[in-house]
């Protein structure tokens, strides 16, 4: 199952970025319906705004129409909205707020006007440039009205359009000077663009419904709106949709296999299960996870559970693994929302409590192997094992689906402040006693490419080692001391 | 897990009317946020309507404060609205409208002041003789501002109350001249009292946190505000709590045992799986649900799953009956909320598919076992067994933890009209060719008590034999063809 | 032009309780339309709450379908809304609370169902005996869901038509009970009543457009729906609409003339100055209070207006009485509305200003008259006397259309506690210097039964002479000590 | 009284597009709350979205805290929000859309980052070489993320920045470039400025209130917070204020006197009444406009009436001149807002009924004088005209207190296009016979000087003389036919 739902029950857990769909439909112009459940299905990737833009490829050159609204897909667009916005060709997007504050200005797409008409724009994912790009181009006397990344990125498309041939070409030139993670989606009066980073930090995919395209992050979106699986976008690659030929690839920015870093986060937490990624599925890889955790941290117990819904699918390789039962020992309420009041501090009631409770029959007077995916800030956890122990569970068993979170993530994952971290400065055996646990193991870190069957993966977040440099200065204004944090890293490294 | 959270994705499931929550705390005057807290626990018993009534015992009598709306419990109360609300005893209601149409007017509780000051009222389950009741107090002068039974038994209490001492001895009155089923909880300015039918046809159960009574319909409320708990409220029993006596109990109204009738369909469907209905876990009956399926519908296969959230726990119980692996095979969108735009028919997104997902690594290649906790319509299942096929399952085996619907409800559950409900007129064999399924197998009818360790249970819409009689005419203005329906009753027995 | 408006910059000021408008169209069934109009043109007589019930005659007996809500008319209701109210009778209110607090509880119209089916019933006015009539009812079982005076009314309907062969016998014989004002619509299945007390407190009119008969409260929504005037309903009559017989009189509860005593504010102040009431141009009864002020209370001047919009009528009567030019000094801000954010005390905007400004051209140099229909506490008056002075004015004099107010009313107007009203122990020289004014003058008492052509008046308010004796128990829980009152009463008076 | 108050009743006027508002308190960092007041008192001059701006020169650089929303100032608004944004500077804009669509993304104030930081802009006016200006820059690569005028300038000054020594000095470059009109309110990290363009065709003028400054689009939001007046800024004048120096003006975009050109329209119909524009008052203009009226067409008669609100002055005017009495003829419903539902065409109420009622006392058996500011189409004064006769007046003759519209504007007034314009090939006779008068006269044009004592003002929508060429080209993508339109009007001179 999907952990991003975590989030409504947990403030303790990692946030994705965003997610981008895009379609281009040879033969409708109804694509923002398509898009509306796109975006629904990539929901998990994105919760605090959401936006579409479509425009009609037969109409007059450049008239896009768009909405953007604060909160989830379903509360921000109304049929009435959707019938108004006629278009064969547009993109989407769900955003949770990295870079950029948390503002409607911020949402995405991206809708501008430029010397050849309007593009429309979805971006998912971190520069580590875009405040060095960005005060380049103050100093052409540019103006900003956002504080996203997308918009650098959509200047210097308009800048190489003046020198490119094409749109595609402007696209591709601009890439060459982003650093950092992108996967994009562009919409231009006439043809659909997608571009992947060259160390392919985040997923983008092709699919295929009749005479309509789809770019988009994950391969859950194209089920659910009854597409198919094309292909990914490789790392590196520009590819770009017309109705005259189709699907055409330039692979210029590509860069030797090694080099490429996938976020090893999408296939242990933020992807949706049933999505599959550089050939890779997302369930599988937790499965594995979860075999691994069973290989290299045994222990006798009487029950394997996971923590809903993140932990389920790594509970589910553990008892694979280990023949220990498998078992359901949580329900979670379904109605936690946005809206959703939090206890109060003083309050009898714990927000924990509140959005879970424990199935006494299921654990009483049993040894319990809980499976999570992670621990950030280990606030939930102690709680969650001593709701265990209160229903009867005899010992509890803590197993992590994921290495140790130790550093900062510059591409696109909101990981709070390293002094926040539970494993920061402390040893798992510290760990475990805070959280209460009779033990605790963590995925050893060298299991983390055998998850992807040795794709090459990004494990700067538990180990400080980035495919690039970090940047140090942030587009959001506050500047990284780089000299004291390479200390810490060197300092802290085992 | 609880399946009535199906509701958000299955129009074709069936609906509970309402859930209660009382409370009365000696030391505290916040009882407005554990009220809240508890019915966002008992959600998933009635989505439309909302309310919450609170009284301060120690302020002028009959000072009732209270606040209703339509939605869920998120999102009709906000932090201002719960805060202006002060008190130390009052009573909270979720409703899904079946007596009674869906309207603001008809939200619960119900606050009226009558000869004594101020009652709030809050009621679960249908009343079989509503309409004559109502009648009678229609001709001598009475006048009826909704369409809920609620207001036919305050009614009743306030008239009781002129000839009774208390006014619990008035609510016991009151209840004698009702039929069908009712689970009751009335603040009066000083006391919290309970009232159960003598059928106790839906749950009502006592707990306590310090100085703090509940009554409430479920467990998982108590267990959710941090409350313990400390017995059901018994079949035909009056229960009234005051700061002097604590609990005093009346039983006056108990039947036989044998003329007991609990609606089975709380444990197989409605209730949360973590609460405990008369002694009995909601979750251990469903894992007995599932292992009397593989004892008496077994087949070989390579995966039993469970469709989510109703049909896992049956899944588990077959699993660990019949030594058939268990899996997750789906993925649920987590996102599906009251303001979801449901795809049109022309669409080629299916509302199903938008909700759904199937994880083909889990389904591929093998002989599935898909438990579901019952069909309605049926309209979902042939879409859902179609997944599984496309996603590379080689046979889908149906098994069902309950019997097949045949007869309405007249005590409190939605069921739709006979010729909507697959099981109408059909044999087994054909409901499974309409769904597609390679076998199917529904829960035998003589599993139902074993269940619930042979609690008496009303199982009239599997049998069409009620523990009373049916009524002629419905509260709401539809009446019911008597003649014609019992002639299809007898005609219809096997 | 309406002092209603008033309230909108002027927290002190009067408010009037309720508007009422029933429709019966014998040849459509589109009244809610006509009735959202009516209530729209009735807006300044309660602006905190409306609502609209209608029903079929056509259609099944019973069926009335209602929706009210706190605000505006134009707040409350959409096209979707009244859309879906198809009815070819139905009644209307707008409602300021007097009497129950300012719930949607407490919104009108009541829909009731009783023995004889619906009934919709919408009323304006106090009744001084409702406490008495409720405590009645509640002894012999009768439940209160309100707390408005209507709620009381309707039980003794319902009681009374147990008895009466028709539904306005019902009405007739209810009304002989309940003491105090009260104009009142009443929509049956099949029939519009109308009833008016023997006093006359308040305004009730008959109109006609086409085959629709409308009762309502003034005549300025019959012009706006472009129905035609057809007569007054008289004090202490009963009347019945129906399509077989047209307007059908009761004339049962008549007293002798000068027992009646209308409300003279309505004239002065609350009703829109385009109705006429009981035959009389509530426009031309406010030019006469300014003639009378002209020749009462003369003053060498250059200009004289009227504050917005209330004191403008009165303004042009006096200019014309005395020969003094008329002028506008004063531009309001037409934008402020209810949810106008109030600057705060400390503020350098203050709540006048902000609302009201001075036509500096008009004012400079010279001697300003000017006219308000009112001094409630004062707290405006001193300010645009001020803003005058500011703008140049060399001498301000105040003149009021009306006696000032020393005493509370009971039937329907709500005037702040005696303690707060200016002129309450204080002589019109002392006011006049709170006021800053050069000079003060209010309208003298004697002159107010001439405002209307002799028509007998209540003027309670500003002697505490009152037609009939006022409560010693209100409705809404406070108790009036009559005896302290009274002795304030008799020492007060001059 | 105002007249854009009309708009709410009243489909058949003009609107203006914008109104401004900058405030730099050197004491205090609430200046929020003052720009909210002061929005407020310029609501009339657009009602489609507001925003506000403000930033505090204390803190970190280029914090520019900025919200907006569709709707008006009092909607859009809430205490809450106000409250949040704290600042010492800080600008605010409302708007009604005539070049630019309506949408979220164009409300102003446009907020910005550039080289120098952060910029917040408002502006009042249109451009006529937007288009141009924004080709030029689209072929330097720019992005434009809006429709609006506001986005080029901002463009513009980023650009000069580079260059120029202050940010000042910077808007005065970059308002060299463009041509229309233009007023502009400037919120720097540091700085307050102001510019106009060299024709003046907008007003803006600066307040002072204690050390604050203000700069706005009219007097009244000085009165209604408080400030006094200072100055008028000149045409072609950019004005700085800081804490050090005060106001600094730099006059050097200046053009001979006669080349000036003030939208008279201000002065008749946009401005509030209590406002003044370059000295001259906006009231006394009206006034003298009436009484022009009675020198130029005279006519017995018994009563001289406006109609509501924009007619009032005049009329007044019209009266003194004359010696026929003035009085109220209409009562205006002042609920009409927004949200208000527009009667359909096959109702029986029409829009104008239900928004204004003759006071028949007023005008039975008179012979009218009906003062209205302007024609547009025509719609509404045949109705007005009617309603009139139906109150019973015997004679209605019509004074419009401007010439006939003619001619569409290119600087900011939103005129219908010439077909529909009731002036447009229709002579004054044909026009009266169609609007149903007894008489009708319009302002001649050679007043029109005279209404301001000769300053130099645009007639352009009157006569079709520009002081500029009108573009070729819209911003908006409507192509205008310069040659059709420019043989039109020479055809068409007299």
């Amino acid at each position: 199952m999907n952990e991003l739902y975590n989030n409504l029950y947990d403030e303790d857990a990692l946030h994705e970025e965003c997610g981008v769909f895009g379609i281009y439909d040879f033969d409708a112009n109804d694509v923002a319906s398509s898009i509306y459940y796109g975006l629904f299905a990539l929901q998990h990737r994105g919760q605090e705004s959401c936006g579409i833009a479509v425009s009609d490829t037969q109409g007059p050159k450049g008239n896009m129409l768009s909405y953007k609204g604060m909160g989830l897909v379903n509360e921000v667009f109304t049929t009435e909205q959707l019938e108004k916005m006629h278009g064969d060709i547009g993109v989407g997007h769900v955003r949770y707020s990295t870079a950029g504050s948390s503002t409607r200005e911020n949402a995405q797409p991206l809708v501008l006007n430029y010397v050849k008409g309007t593009l429309a724009l979805a971006h998912n994912g971190n520069l580590i440039n875009a405040a060095e790009l960005r005060h380049d181009l103050e100093y052409t006397g540019a103006i900003f009205q956002t504080t996203i990344d997308s918009e650098v990125i959509a200047y210097h498309i308009a800048r190489e359009r003046l020198n490119s041939k094409t749109v595609e070409e402007a696209v591709g030139r601009a890439c060459r000077k982003l650093k950092g993670a992108y996967s994009l989606v562009v919409a231009s009066p006439r043809k659909l663009i997608g571009a992947r980073d060259p160390q392919g930090f985040k997923p983008l995919c092709i699919g295929k419904r009749d005479n309509a395209y789809i770019i988009t992050s994950e391969t859950c979106a194209l089920d659910t709106i009854g597409a198919t699986f094309v292909r990914d976008i490789k790392p590196g690659e520009v590819v770009t949709i017309t109705p005259e030929n189709g699907i055409v690839s330039n692979l210029d920015m590509t860069v030797p296999k090694e080099q490429e870093a996938r976020c090893i986060f999408e296939y242990i937490y933020f992807a949706r299960p049933d999505s599959h990624i550089d050939g890779e599925s997302v369930y599988a890889s937790r499965i594995k996870a979860g075999r691994f955790l069973a290989q290299d941290s045994p222990v006798e117990a009487d029950l394997v559970t996971g923590v809903p819904e993140s932990g389920n699918a790594a509970a589910l390789g553990y008892s694979l693994e280990s023949g220990i039962p498998y078992g359901t020992a949580f329900v979670k309420n379904a109605y936690v929302g946005r809206t959703f009041i939090k206890p109060k501090q003083s309050a009898r009631e714990s927000s924990v409590q509140v959005k879970l409770n424990v199935l006494k029959e299921a654990v009483q007077g049993k040894r319990v192997i809980m499976i999570d995916d992670s621990i950030v800030r280990g606030t939930t956890s102690d709680r969650i094992v001593k709701m265990l122990r209160d229903a009867g569970a005899t010992e509890v068993h803590v197993r992590i689906s994921s290495p140790p979170f130790l550093w900062p993530c510059y591409f696109g994952t909101d990981i709070p402040a390293r002094e926040q971290l539970i494993a920061y400065n402390r040893s798992i055996e510290d760990i475990r006693q805070i959280i209460g646990a009779d033990s605790l193991g963590y995925l050893e870190l060298e299991r983390l490419p055998q998850l992807v069957n040795g794709l090459p993966i990004c494990n700067g977040c538990f180990t400080g080692n980035y495919p690039m440099d970090p940047p140090t200065e942030d587009i959001r204004g506050d500047y990284y001391d780089k000299e004291a944090d390479l200390e810490k890293r060197i300092l802290s490294r085992p």
